[in-house]
């Protein structure tokens, strides 16, 4: 049928493509300053795919500018290097390998890595400054950004590449209007991620095996900052129908978002290791991107440049 | 309460913030022409506000490089004064001010006005391809782009403006996963409204009191052009919830687009000359745009400046 086109619509965008524009803004920036800024990634556990994705982050790393040193550790002496680490001037930026302990001691890792260098925004300050939508670490002066957890940071940039955050709009509204189905509601990555975009305007559905909650600023968005509440009843069935983009982390293969479900013309987003979408998502989405790690580790070098800058000597030697 | 902001966020965007975009386009278009494009407008009836806009066309022409005469014209001559005109060199493009009969009478007005002058993009071969979705005057050769109606393009160039096409997608597909009702069938704007959406992915509600219409390429996009159905029981209760963008032109005072079923976040245009949409509106909208008349004048121009470039001797002395 002359009517009829047989290839899809969707457009596949890939990770490198949104990685590159990035990286030209965060490679300038590193550029500018007066030495290479120097990132130290602690290395205690014997995971190969740790090593292998620390030994990536210094390939990516010292190809932009950055001084990468990849430290490995006994994971009982981590906690006393880690504060060695916070106190030595020749370190700018710290990333540890997680899981460690793999219990809640490796909380209180995180809790040790000092604010002023923690490139995964994992502190608690940070964390609750995300949530709560504060901004900087200074107010009222606002001088100094804070810092986002890299993955759910990496996310919001891709959105904002696809042009799903509305620059037409007001700084920190522009996903209003926009619904979002999130599928993971880690404290790592998912319920972080929830949070961002409901405080960006957006109303987010955060979904798990135990059920769906909204985040959300609520009807012409009155609040400053996103409430959450449990969506009884509510499955994939009543949130992917209604939702403009899908974003899904489930770990392990069995995991598929039904493609019955979701809308025409939807932007679809993978961060799990695994394909959560099936191939045939093309004949439904206008967009899919279906992996985020080259912009993960973007985000990440991002991290350690505001780190850098936020430095009160920043535009001194250091 | 703190966490209590009683400003809205609705973002309300003028007809002249975008006009004057798009009239920087149009204007440096206008002066690379070896000599100013001549625009010749036929009034030939006795409405006072006809002359009004005539004039206000004149001197926003003017004040851009476009040479406007004005010609007051016997209605019973304006035919033969429309045919000569055809063939006058003298003249680029042409407007005439309806109604002039009122009747069926002048679509015969509209379909004597040659292809090749027609700024408001109302001959039949230009209305055709526009419902086609041809977008050419010469395929396959495809150098020479068909004119559109004045109106819905200006609700188009708005739509790009305020960003909801999203050119990441491919051209012809940037409104792919909207969802958008447009309250007015007119032959002169709404329908060809809605045709025109359609065409460029979107999922269009077209509503008027015979009821509503769904004009849609399809799951995926998978139709070249879009193609239209009735949709029995529907009205504004089913339309409005699911929608993105709602776009209103209902002439008289009584009409109101019922906010309370409006989308929270939902971008809202008017196209009417009376205030289709509440004030409060502005407590659920992301975009409001009160009225669109000075984009359209500058569409007029563009469309102008288009048919120039059409001519065979665009490049020479005309």
């Amino acid at each position: 049928m002359a009517s009829t086109n047989t290839s899809t619509s969707c457009k596949v965008v890939l990770a490198s493509a949104i990685a590159k524009r990035l990286l030209e803004e965060v490679a300038s920036g590193i550029k500018a300053l007066k030495q290479p800024p120097r990132l130290h990634g602690f290395l205690a556990n014997d995971d190969p795919a740790a090593e292998m994705y620390a030994n990536w982050t210094k390939k990516t790393c010292e190809e932009n500018g950055v001084d990468f040193t990849l430290r490995k550790v006994d994971r009982e002496a981590l906690e006393d290097e880690l504060r060695y680490a916070n106190q030595d001037q020749k370190v700018d930026g710290m990333i540890v390998y997680y899981p460690v302990f793999d219990t809640m001691r490796d909380r209180t890792l995180q809790w040790t890595v000092s604010l002023y260098k923690d490139v995964e925004g994992l502190s608690p300050q940070l964390i609750s400054n995300m949530y709560q939508n504060i901004r900087f670490l200074d107010p009222p002066e606002n001088t100094r950004k804070s810092i986002l957890p890299c993955t759910p940071l990496a996310i919001v940039k891709i959105l904002e590449y696809l042009q799903i955050y509305n620059n037409i709009l007001d700084y920190g509204k522009r996903l209003h209007g926009r619904r979002i189905t999130v599928i993971n509601r880690s404290e790592v990555v998912g319920r972080p991620l929830a949070a961002l975009l409901a405080n960006d305007g957006a109303e987010v559905y955060s979904v798990d095996v135990t059920g769906v909650q909204q985040f959300s600023r609520g009807s012409g968005l009155k609040k400053q900052k996103h409430e959450s509440r449990d969506m009884p009843g509510w499955a994939l069935e009543q949130c992917l129908p209604i939702s403009d983009v899908v974003i899904s982390g489930v770990p392990g293969e069995k995991f598929k978002v039904p493609t019955h479900l979701v809308r025409d013309g939807a932007v679809c987003i993978n961060f799990s290791s695994e394909k959560n979408f099936d191939p045939d998502i093309k004949e439904k989405a206008s967009i899919y991107v279906p992996a985020i790690g080259k912009v993960t580790i973007v985000v990440l070098m991002r991290n350690l440049l505001r780190l850098v800058q936020n430095q009160p000597q920043a535009n001194g030697d250091h």
